[in-house]
Protein backbone atom coordinates (compact mmCIF):
# COMPACT_ATOMS: atom_id res chain seq x y z
CA UNK A 1 0.00 0.00 0.00
CA UNK A 2 1.11 3.37 -1.27
CA UNK A 3 -0.05 6.61 0.61
CA UNK A 4 -0.28 9.80 -1.64
CA UNK A 5 0.82 12.89 -0.66
CA UNK A 6 -0.37 16.61 -1.35
CA UNK A 7 2.34 19.29 -1.03
CA UNK A 8 2.27 23.39 -0.99
CA UNK A 9 5.37 24.65 -1.57
CA UNK A 10 7.75 28.14 -1.58
CA UNK A 11 10.46 29.13 -3.42
CA UNK A 12 12.28 31.85 -4.67
CA UNK A 13 13.61 30.31 -7.66
CA UNK A 14 16.23 32.65 -8.58
CA UNK A 15 19.12 30.79 -8.35
CA UNK A 16 17.11 27.04 -9.78
CA UNK A 17 17.36 26.11 -13.58
CA UNK A 18 13.32 26.06 -13.08
CA UNK A 19 10.83 23.22 -11.80
CA UNK A 20 11.43 20.33 -13.87
CA UNK A 21 14.15 17.89 -12.62
CA UNK A 22 16.93 17.38 -15.59
CA UNK A 23 18.75 14.10 -15.15
CA UNK A 24 20.64 13.75 -11.88
CA UNK A 25 21.30 17.51 -11.55
CA UNK A 26 20.00 19.54 -8.13
CA UNK A 27 20.18 22.88 -9.73
CA UNK A 28 15.71 22.69 -10.12
CA UNK A 29 13.68 22.73 -7.48
CA UNK A 30 12.48 19.27 -8.34
CA UNK A 31 15.81 17.67 -8.12
CA UNK A 32 16.45 19.20 -5.04
CA UNK A 33 12.97 18.07 -3.21
CA UNK A 34 12.98 14.27 -4.84
CA UNK A 35 16.76 14.27 -3.26
CA UNK A 36 15.56 14.86 0.14
CA UNK A 37 12.77 12.76 0.20
CA UNK A 38 14.37 9.76 -1.02
CA UNK A 39 16.97 10.24 1.41
CA UNK A 40 13.64 10.18 4.18
CA UNK A 41 11.93 7.52 2.72
CA UNK A 42 15.01 5.39 1.70
CA UNK A 43 14.19 4.99 -1.88
CA UNK A 44 14.15 6.91 -5.15
CA UNK A 45 10.47 9.41 -4.74
CA UNK A 46 9.14 10.97 -7.68
CA UNK A 47 7.00 14.40 -6.61
CA UNK A 48 4.47 15.83 -9.43
CA UNK A 49 4.05 19.28 -10.24
CA UNK A 50 0.93 21.29 -10.80
CA UNK A 51 3.21 22.73 -13.78
CA UNK A 52 6.85 23.84 -14.48
CA UNK A 53 7.88 27.27 -13.92
CA UNK A 54 10.79 28.39 -15.95
CA UNK A 55 14.37 29.54 -14.36
CA UNK A 56 13.97 31.89 -12.48
CA UNK A 57 10.57 32.07 -11.69
CA UNK A 58 9.18 32.29 -8.10
CA UNK A 59 6.44 30.05 -6.21
CA UNK A 60 4.27 31.09 -2.85
CA UNK A 61 1.91 28.22 -3.24
CA UNK A 62 3.41 25.49 -6.24
CA UNK A 63 1.32 22.35 -5.34
CA UNK A 64 3.12 18.79 -5.81
CA UNK A 65 2.00 15.03 -4.78
CA UNK A 66 4.29 12.07 -4.41
CA UNK A 67 3.82 8.63 -2.58
CA UNK A 68 4.82 6.96 0.00
CA UNK A 69 4.84 3.11 1.64
CA UNK A 70 2.26 3.49 3.93
CA UNK A 71 3.92 1.67 6.39
CA UNK A 72 6.91 4.58 6.49
CA UNK A 73 8.67 5.61 9.77
CA UNK A 74 9.69 9.39 9.06
CA UNK A 75 13.41 9.75 11.26
CA UNK A 76 13.07 12.43 14.20
CA UNK A 77 15.02 14.95 13.24
CA UNK A 78 18.01 16.28 15.45
CA UNK A 79 17.05 18.36 18.53
CA UNK A 80 18.31 21.96 16.87
CA UNK A 81 17.14 22.64 13.45
CA UNK A 82 17.63 25.87 12.03
CA UNK A 83 14.75 27.37 14.10
CA UNK A 84 14.73 27.23 17.51
CA UNK A 85 12.03 25.94 18.77
CA UNK A 86 11.08 24.20 15.14
CA UNK A 87 11.88 21.03 16.63
CA UNK A 88 11.24 21.57 20.71
CA UNK A 89 8.71 19.39 21.83
CA UNK A 90 9.45 16.10 20.17
CA UNK A 91 7.45 14.13 23.27
CA UNK A 92 3.77 15.03 22.00
CA UNK A 93 3.00 12.42 19.00
CA UNK A 94 3.26 14.55 15.80
CA UNK A 95 1.17 13.50 12.45
CA UNK A 96 3.40 11.81 10.53
CA UNK A 97 2.56 14.42 7.69
CA UNK A 98 3.71 17.17 9.75
CA UNK A 99 6.76 14.83 10.74
CA UNK A 100 7.38 14.91 6.58
CA UNK A 101 7.05 18.66 6.34
CA UNK A 102 9.90 19.11 9.04
CA UNK A 103 11.83 17.07 7.76
CA UNK A 104 12.04 18.46 4.45
CA UNK A 105 12.20 21.92 6.05
CA UNK A 106 15.24 21.02 7.96
CA UNK A 107 17.50 19.63 5.18
CA UNK A 108 15.73 21.87 1.93
CA UNK A 109 17.97 24.67 1.03
CA UNK A 110 16.63 28.46 2.63
CA UNK A 111 14.98 29.26 -0.31
CA UNK A 112 12.84 26.39 -0.95
CA UNK A 113 10.10 25.33 2.30
CA UNK A 114 7.22 23.53 2.48
CA UNK A 115 4.24 24.99 3.93
CA UNK A 116 1.94 21.90 4.54
CA UNK A 117 1.76 18.23 3.85
CA UNK A 118 -1.43 16.35 3.45
CA UNK A 119 -2.81 12.76 2.46
CA UNK A 120 -4.65 13.12 -0.67
CA UNK A 121 -6.95 10.83 -2.32
CA UNK A 122 -4.91 7.59 -4.33
CA UNK A 123 -5.74 9.18 -7.56
CA UNK A 124 -4.95 13.07 -7.02
CA UNK A 125 -2.69 14.22 -9.36
CA UNK A 126 -1.06 18.22 -8.78
CA UNK A 127 -1.07 18.40 -12.37
CA UNK A 128 -4.27 17.06 -13.92
CA UNK A 129 -6.35 17.68 -11.15
CA UNK A 130 -6.05 21.43 -11.29
CA UNK A 131 -8.53 23.41 -12.21
CA UNK A 132 -7.22 27.26 -11.78
CA UNK A 133 -4.39 29.14 -11.29
CA UNK A 134 -3.16 32.77 -9.79
CA UNK A 135 0.06 34.01 -11.35
CA UNK A 136 1.21 37.48 -10.12
CA UNK A 137 3.94 39.25 -12.40
CA UNK A 138 5.30 42.00 -10.30
CA UNK A 139 6.85 45.40 -12.09
CA UNK A 140 9.23 48.20 -10.69
CA UNK A 141 7.92 51.24 -12.94
CA UNK A 142 9.72 53.75 -10.78
CA UNK A 143 14.10 54.99 -11.16
CA UNK A 144 14.26 54.29 -7.62
CA UNK A 145 15.32 50.10 -7.26
CA UNK A 146 13.78 48.68 -4.13
CA UNK A 147 16.95 46.75 -2.96
CA UNK A 148 14.69 44.35 -0.61
CA UNK A 149 12.60 43.56 -3.72
CA UNK A 150 14.64 42.81 -6.43
CA UNK A 151 14.87 39.20 -6.76
CA UNK A 152 10.94 39.61 -7.49
CA UNK A 153 10.20 41.97 -9.37
CA UNK A 154 11.14 43.24 -13.15
CA UNK A 155 12.88 46.75 -13.62
CA UNK A 156 11.48 48.55 -16.10
CA UNK A 157 12.15 51.56 -14.44
CA UNK A 158 9.45 53.63 -17.37
CA UNK A 159 5.54 54.28 -16.37
CA UNK A 160 3.11 52.01 -17.46
CA UNK A 161 -0.58 53.64 -18.73
CA UNK A 162 -2.59 51.27 -16.71
CA UNK A 163 -5.95 52.32 -18.50
CA UNK A 164 -4.55 51.05 -22.03
CA UNK A 165 -3.43 47.48 -20.31
CA UNK A 166 -6.86 47.50 -18.74
CA UNK A 167 -8.71 47.84 -22.22
CA UNK A 168 -5.93 45.39 -23.47
CA UNK A 169 -6.75 42.61 -20.69
CA UNK A 170 -10.10 42.67 -21.63
CA UNK A 171 -9.51 41.67 -24.86
CA UNK A 172 -7.49 38.34 -23.50
CA UNK A 173 -10.00 37.38 -20.96
CA UNK A 174 -12.02 34.63 -21.67
CA UNK A 175 -11.85 31.41 -23.88
CA UNK A 176 -9.43 31.57 -26.69
CA UNK A 177 -6.40 30.25 -28.74
CA UNK A 178 -3.87 31.51 -27.39
CA UNK A 179 -0.80 30.07 -29.73
CA UNK A 180 0.65 33.32 -30.33
CA UNK A 181 0.95 33.86 -26.79
CA UNK A 182 3.04 30.13 -26.46
CA UNK A 183 6.46 30.33 -26.06
CA UNK A 184 6.50 26.35 -27.50
CA UNK A 185 6.97 26.34 -31.18
CA UNK A 186 6.04 22.81 -31.41
CA UNK A 187 3.14 22.18 -29.24
CA UNK A 188 1.21 19.68 -30.53
CA UNK A 189 -2.01 20.06 -28.24
CA UNK A 190 -4.53 22.53 -27.83
CA UNK A 191 -3.63 25.95 -27.15
CA UNK A 192 -6.69 26.48 -26.23
CA UNK A 193 -7.46 28.26 -22.89
CA UNK A 194 -9.82 30.03 -20.35
CA UNK A 195 -8.59 33.63 -18.48
CA UNK A 196 -10.90 34.11 -15.81
CA UNK A 197 -9.37 37.62 -15.08
CA UNK A 198 -6.58 39.75 -14.76
CA UNK A 199 -5.79 42.46 -12.15
CA UNK A 200 -4.05 45.59 -12.42
CA UNK A 201 -2.98 47.69 -10.00
CA UNK A 202 -0.43 50.12 -8.37
CA UNK A 203 1.42 48.65 -5.24
CA UNK A 204 4.23 48.91 -3.55
CA UNK A 205 3.64 52.21 -2.23
CA UNK A 206 5.56 54.50 -4.72
CA UNK A 207 7.19 52.21 -7.58
CA UNK A 208 5.34 49.04 -8.71
CA UNK A 209 2.39 47.42 -10.70
CA UNK A 210 1.44 44.07 -10.17
CA UNK A 211 -0.68 42.38 -13.24
CA UNK A 212 -2.43 39.17 -11.43
CA UNK A 213 -3.56 36.29 -14.20
CA UNK A 214 -6.24 33.75 -12.91
CA UNK A 215 -7.22 31.09 -15.60
CA UNK A 216 -7.55 27.15 -15.69
CA UNK A 217 -4.08 26.81 -16.89
CA UNK A 218 -1.46 28.54 -18.82
CA UNK A 219 0.89 27.92 -21.49
CA UNK A 220 4.23 27.55 -21.57
CA UNK A 221 6.17 31.08 -21.29
CA UNK A 222 2.37 32.05 -21.77
CA UNK A 223 2.05 34.66 -18.69
CA UNK A 224 5.63 36.45 -19.56
CA UNK A 225 4.32 36.58 -23.10
CA UNK A 226 1.05 38.02 -21.93
CA UNK A 227 2.61 40.40 -19.57
CA UNK A 228 5.47 41.81 -21.90
CA UNK A 229 2.95 42.12 -24.76
CA UNK A 230 0.54 44.10 -22.12
CA UNK A 231 3.98 46.08 -20.81
CA UNK A 232 4.36 47.39 -24.68
CA UNK A 233 0.27 48.36 -24.87
CA UNK A 234 1.17 50.61 -21.31
CA UNK A 235 4.50 52.01 -23.16
CA UNK A 236 2.42 52.77 -25.98
CA UNK A 237 4.42 50.82 -28.68
CA UNK A 238 1.02 48.96 -29.31
CA UNK A 239 -2.24 49.51 -29.42
CA UNK A 240 -4.88 47.88 -26.79
CA UNK A 241 -7.25 47.39 -30.06
CA UNK A 242 -3.54 45.24 -31.11
CA UNK A 243 -4.86 42.64 -28.79
CA UNK A 244 -7.15 41.29 -31.33
CA UNK A 245 -5.26 40.60 -34.52
CA UNK A 246 -2.54 38.94 -32.37
CA UNK A 247 -4.71 36.90 -30.99
CA UNK A 248 -5.93 35.81 -34.48
CA UNK A 249 -3.25 35.59 -36.05
CA UNK A 250 -1.63 32.42 -33.76
CA UNK A 251 1.55 33.31 -34.49
CA UNK A 252 4.32 34.00 -31.71
CA UNK A 253 6.08 36.81 -33.53
CA UNK A 254 3.19 39.12 -33.22
CA UNK A 255 2.61 39.00 -29.27
CA UNK A 256 5.14 41.18 -27.50
CA UNK A 257 8.20 40.30 -25.80
CA UNK A 258 8.90 37.37 -23.50
CA UNK A 259 8.67 39.41 -19.73
CA UNK A 260 12.11 38.16 -17.46
CA UNK A 261 11.44 35.46 -15.22
CA UNK A 262 12.45 37.29 -12.65
CA UNK A 263 8.97 39.51 -12.18
CA UNK A 264 6.84 36.25 -12.35
CA UNK A 265 5.35 33.85 -9.19
CA UNK A 266 2.99 31.34 -9.42
CA UNK A 267 0.72 32.06 -6.38
CA UNK A 268 -2.15 29.70 -5.82
CA UNK A 269 -3.47 26.46 -7.36
CA UNK A 270 -6.98 25.51 -7.08
CA UNK A 271 -8.42 22.39 -7.05
CA UNK A 272 -11.95 21.37 -6.77
CA UNK B 1 32.82 76.49 -2.23
CA UNK B 2 31.80 73.34 -1.50
CA UNK B 3 27.93 71.99 -1.28
CA UNK B 4 27.33 69.92 1.25
CA UNK B 5 24.51 66.84 -0.06
CA UNK B 6 22.14 65.45 1.94
CA UNK B 7 20.96 61.34 0.50
CA UNK B 8 18.49 58.86 1.72
CA UNK B 9 19.65 54.92 1.35
CA UNK B 10 18.64 51.35 0.94
CA UNK B 11 20.48 48.64 1.46
CA UNK B 12 19.77 44.61 2.51
CA UNK B 13 23.03 44.50 4.78
CA UNK B 14 23.22 40.54 4.20
CA UNK B 15 26.26 40.80 2.50
CA UNK B 16 28.29 43.69 4.26
CA UNK B 17 30.29 44.17 7.01
CA UNK B 18 28.16 47.21 8.83
CA UNK B 19 28.16 50.89 7.58
CA UNK B 20 31.52 52.14 8.48
CA UNK B 21 34.24 51.73 6.70
CA UNK B 22 37.68 50.34 7.44
CA UNK B 23 40.65 50.92 6.00
CA UNK B 24 40.30 50.38 2.30
CA UNK B 25 38.08 47.57 1.72
CA UNK B 26 35.28 47.65 0.15
CA UNK B 27 32.78 45.01 2.09
CA UNK B 28 30.95 47.91 3.92
CA UNK B 29 27.91 50.15 2.80
CA UNK B 30 30.29 53.55 3.64
CA UNK B 31 33.49 52.34 1.67
CA UNK B 32 31.04 51.04 -1.35
CA UNK B 33 29.58 54.15 -1.53
CA UNK B 34 32.52 56.50 -1.23
CA UNK B 35 34.00 54.30 -4.37
CA UNK B 36 31.77 55.30 -6.38
CA UNK B 37 31.35 58.59 -5.07
CA UNK B 38 34.69 59.49 -5.29
CA UNK B 39 35.09 57.96 -9.07
CA UNK B 40 32.48 60.37 -10.01
CA UNK B 41 34.21 63.66 -8.33
CA UNK B 42 37.36 62.67 -9.33
CA UNK B 43 38.79 62.66 -5.72
CA UNK B 44 37.70 61.24 -2.52
CA UNK B 45 34.83 62.23 -0.89
CA UNK B 46 33.67 61.03 2.51
CA UNK B 47 30.13 60.26 3.65
CA UNK B 48 28.81 60.82 7.16
CA UNK B 49 26.45 58.44 8.26
CA UNK B 50 23.28 58.86 10.98
CA UNK B 51 25.15 56.06 12.55
CA UNK B 52 26.56 52.92 11.72
CA UNK B 53 24.33 49.83 11.17
CA UNK B 54 26.32 46.65 12.17
CA UNK B 55 27.10 43.88 10.19
CA UNK B 56 23.65 41.85 8.41
CA UNK B 57 21.60 44.98 9.48
CA UNK B 58 19.20 46.75 6.50
CA UNK B 59 17.85 50.05 6.40
CA UNK B 60 15.08 51.57 4.35
CA UNK B 61 15.80 55.32 4.82
CA UNK B 62 19.46 55.59 6.00
CA UNK B 63 20.80 59.07 5.61
CA UNK B 64 24.27 60.10 4.81
CA UNK B 65 25.98 63.33 3.88
CA UNK B 66 28.64 64.78 1.72
CA UNK B 67 30.42 67.15 0.06
CA UNK B 68 31.08 68.20 -3.39
CA UNK B 69 33.06 70.82 -5.42
CA UNK B 70 29.85 73.53 -6.18
CA UNK B 71 31.46 73.54 -9.88
CA UNK B 72 31.13 69.86 -10.86
CA UNK B 73 29.68 68.24 -13.60
CA UNK B 74 28.41 65.05 -13.32
CA UNK B 75 29.44 62.38 -16.23
CA UNK B 76 26.45 61.69 -17.99
CA UNK B 77 25.27 57.82 -18.18
CA UNK B 78 25.99 55.59 -20.72
CA UNK B 79 22.23 55.55 -22.14
CA UNK B 80 21.62 52.06 -21.22
CA UNK B 81 21.47 51.49 -17.55
CA UNK B 82 20.44 48.55 -15.71
CA UNK B 83 16.69 49.71 -15.60
CA UNK B 84 15.98 50.39 -19.00
CA UNK B 85 14.39 53.75 -19.42
CA UNK B 86 16.35 55.06 -16.60
CA UNK B 87 18.31 57.35 -18.51
CA UNK B 88 16.12 57.43 -21.58
CA UNK B 89 15.34 61.29 -21.84
CA UNK B 90 18.90 62.72 -21.69
CA UNK B 91 18.36 65.51 -23.89
CA UNK B 92 15.82 67.10 -20.79
CA UNK B 93 18.45 69.04 -18.32
CA UNK B 94 18.37 66.96 -15.68
CA UNK B 95 19.00 68.57 -12.06
CA UNK B 96 22.16 67.85 -10.69
CA UNK B 97 21.02 66.45 -7.34
CA UNK B 98 18.94 63.69 -9.76
CA UNK B 99 22.11 63.02 -11.87
CA UNK B 100 24.56 62.39 -8.43
CA UNK B 101 21.44 59.98 -7.39
CA UNK B 102 21.38 58.56 -10.80
CA UNK B 103 25.30 58.09 -11.27
CA UNK B 104 25.41 55.87 -7.94
CA UNK B 105 22.46 53.83 -8.72
CA UNK B 106 24.16 53.17 -12.19
CA UNK B 107 27.29 51.98 -10.58
CA UNK B 108 26.57 50.79 -7.09
CA UNK B 109 25.85 47.58 -6.48
CA UNK B 110 21.93 46.30 -6.60
CA UNK B 111 22.07 45.41 -2.63
CA UNK B 112 22.13 48.87 -2.14
CA UNK B 113 20.03 51.96 -3.57
CA UNK B 114 19.95 55.97 -3.21
CA UNK B 115 16.49 57.06 -3.08
CA UNK B 116 17.44 60.64 -2.99
CA UNK B 117 20.01 63.56 -2.98
CA UNK B 118 19.29 66.78 -2.63
CA UNK B 119 20.94 70.10 -1.35
CA UNK B 120 21.59 70.71 2.18
CA UNK B 121 22.42 73.43 4.48
CA UNK B 122 26.66 73.91 4.87
CA UNK B 123 26.65 72.58 8.06
CA UNK B 124 23.79 69.70 8.06
CA UNK B 125 25.80 66.64 9.63
CA UNK B 126 23.26 63.66 9.50
CA UNK B 127 24.48 62.38 12.84
CA UNK B 128 25.26 65.29 14.86
CA UNK B 129 21.41 66.67 13.40
CA UNK B 130 19.16 64.05 13.69
CA UNK B 131 16.90 64.17 16.71
CA UNK B 132 14.84 60.83 15.80
CA UNK B 133 15.48 57.49 14.27
CA UNK B 134 13.29 54.55 13.97
CA UNK B 135 14.18 51.16 13.33
CA UNK B 136 12.04 47.94 12.89
CA UNK B 137 12.99 44.43 14.10
CA UNK B 138 11.37 41.75 12.39
CA UNK B 139 10.69 38.12 14.03
CA UNK B 140 9.13 35.15 12.36
CA UNK B 141 7.58 33.35 14.74
CA UNK B 142 5.72 30.60 13.32
CA UNK B 143 7.65 27.48 12.06
CA UNK B 144 6.85 27.77 8.34
CA UNK B 145 9.93 29.59 6.86
CA UNK B 146 9.10 32.99 4.13
CA UNK B 147 11.62 31.97 2.07
CA UNK B 148 10.69 35.75 0.53
CA UNK B 149 11.33 37.22 3.67
CA UNK B 150 14.56 35.37 5.19
CA UNK B 151 17.17 37.43 4.95
CA UNK B 152 15.25 40.37 6.88
CA UNK B 153 13.80 38.32 9.59
CA UNK B 154 15.12 36.49 12.78
CA UNK B 155 13.69 32.60 12.49
CA UNK B 156 12.87 32.56 16.16
CA UNK B 157 10.16 29.87 15.02
CA UNK B 158 8.19 29.96 18.78
CA UNK B 159 5.09 31.89 19.36
CA UNK B 160 5.51 35.04 21.79
CA UNK B 161 3.43 36.52 24.62
CA UNK B 162 2.58 40.12 23.03
CA UNK B 163 1.10 41.28 26.18
CA UNK B 164 3.60 40.45 28.48
CA UNK B 165 6.16 41.81 25.67
CA UNK B 166 4.22 44.93 25.63
CA UNK B 167 3.80 45.41 29.84
CA UNK B 168 7.76 44.83 29.63
CA UNK B 169 8.70 48.06 26.63
CA UNK B 170 6.13 50.23 28.88
CA UNK B 171 8.83 49.74 31.43
CA UNK B 172 11.41 51.22 28.74
CA UNK B 173 9.63 54.19 27.05
CA UNK B 174 11.20 57.55 28.13
CA UNK B 175 14.52 58.39 29.38
CA UNK B 176 16.78 56.31 31.21
CA UNK B 177 19.99 55.18 31.34
CA UNK B 178 20.33 52.28 28.88
CA UNK B 179 23.78 51.01 29.83
CA UNK B 180 22.37 47.37 30.57
CA UNK B 181 21.15 47.58 26.83
CA UNK B 182 24.50 48.61 25.62
CA UNK B 183 26.82 46.30 23.31
CA UNK B 184 29.94 48.82 24.08
CA UNK B 185 31.96 47.70 26.94
CA UNK B 186 34.09 50.55 26.93
CA UNK B 187 31.43 52.99 26.46
CA UNK B 188 32.53 56.70 27.94
CA UNK B 189 29.81 58.67 27.15
CA UNK B 190 26.28 59.24 28.36
CA UNK B 191 24.22 56.07 27.93
CA UNK B 192 21.42 58.15 28.62
CA UNK B 193 18.79 57.94 26.02
CA UNK B 194 14.93 58.91 25.07
CA UNK B 195 12.85 55.99 23.55
CA UNK B 196 9.55 57.93 22.72
CA UNK B 197 7.80 54.58 21.83
CA UNK B 198 7.85 51.07 21.45
CA UNK B 199 5.12 49.24 18.40
CA UNK B 200 4.60 45.35 18.84
CA UNK B 201 2.42 44.09 16.37
CA UNK B 202 1.48 40.94 14.60
CA UNK B 203 2.32 40.90 11.23
CA UNK B 204 3.26 39.35 7.93
CA UNK B 205 -0.49 37.12 8.04
CA UNK B 206 0.42 34.27 9.94
CA UNK B 207 3.89 33.93 11.37
CA UNK B 208 5.37 37.56 12.30
CA UNK B 209 6.31 39.61 15.07
CA UNK B 210 7.57 43.37 14.23
CA UNK B 211 8.79 45.91 17.21
CA UNK B 212 9.10 49.00 16.12
CA UNK B 213 11.65 51.50 18.02
CA UNK B 214 11.43 55.30 18.02
CA UNK B 215 13.77 57.27 20.10
CA UNK B 216 16.35 60.01 20.18
CA UNK B 217 19.11 57.70 19.49
CA UNK B 218 20.27 54.59 20.08
CA UNK B 219 23.27 52.90 22.11
CA UNK B 220 25.70 50.28 20.28
CA UNK B 221 23.36 47.14 19.94
CA UNK B 222 21.25 48.73 21.94
CA UNK B 223 17.74 47.88 19.64
CA UNK B 224 19.46 44.10 19.30
CA UNK B 225 19.46 43.82 23.07
CA UNK B 226 16.50 45.67 23.77
CA UNK B 227 14.67 43.01 21.30
CA UNK B 228 16.51 39.91 23.04
CA UNK B 229 15.82 40.82 26.28
CA UNK B 230 11.54 41.51 24.94
CA UNK B 231 11.70 38.16 23.07
CA UNK B 232 13.34 36.45 26.83
CA UNK B 233 9.75 38.21 28.03
CA UNK B 234 7.69 36.80 25.17
CA UNK B 235 9.46 33.36 25.62
CA UNK B 236 8.41 33.70 29.47
CA UNK B 237 12.38 32.99 30.11
CA UNK B 238 11.73 36.21 32.40
CA UNK B 239 9.11 38.65 33.78
CA UNK B 240 8.36 41.85 32.42
CA UNK B 241 8.69 43.10 35.79
CA UNK B 242 12.06 42.24 35.71
CA UNK B 243 12.84 45.20 33.06
CA UNK B 244 12.96 47.55 36.37
CA UNK B 245 16.10 45.60 37.71
CA UNK B 246 18.08 45.22 34.57
CA UNK B 247 17.44 49.14 34.37
CA UNK B 248 18.30 49.80 37.52
CA UNK B 249 21.84 47.56 37.56
CA UNK B 250 23.31 49.64 34.56
CA UNK B 251 24.80 45.95 34.03
CA UNK B 252 24.80 44.13 30.14
CA UNK B 253 24.90 41.25 31.63
CA UNK B 254 21.20 41.17 33.24
CA UNK B 255 19.37 42.23 29.83
CA UNK B 256 18.82 39.33 27.55
CA UNK B 257 20.43 38.07 24.53
CA UNK B 258 21.47 40.18 21.30
CA UNK B 259 19.02 39.43 18.69
CA UNK B 260 20.86 38.64 15.26
CA UNK B 261 21.39 41.02 13.31
CA UNK B 262 19.20 40.09 10.17
CA UNK B 263 15.94 41.23 11.51
CA UNK B 264 16.96 44.64 12.11
CA UNK B 265 16.50 48.03 9.86
CA UNK B 266 17.11 51.45 10.09
CA UNK B 267 13.44 52.64 8.68
CA UNK B 268 13.88 56.52 9.13
CA UNK B 269 16.05 59.32 10.60
CA UNK B 270 14.11 62.71 11.59
CA UNK B 271 15.78 66.46 11.51
CA UNK B 272 14.17 69.39 12.55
Amino acid sequence: MRQNYKMILQYEGTRYNGWQRQGNTLDTIQGKIEAVLGRMAGEPVEIHGSGRTDAGVHALGQVANFYLPAEIEIQSLPESGKMPGMSGKKSVRMKKTDQIRDYLNAYLPEDIAVISVEEAPERFHSRLNAVRKVYAYRIETGARRNVFLRRTIYGLGQPLDLEAMEQASLLLIGTHDFKSFCGNKKMKKSTVRTIYSIDIRQDFGAGGVTLRFTGNGFLQNMVRILTGTLIEVGLHKRSWQSIREILEAQDRQMAGFTAPAEGLCLEHVFYD
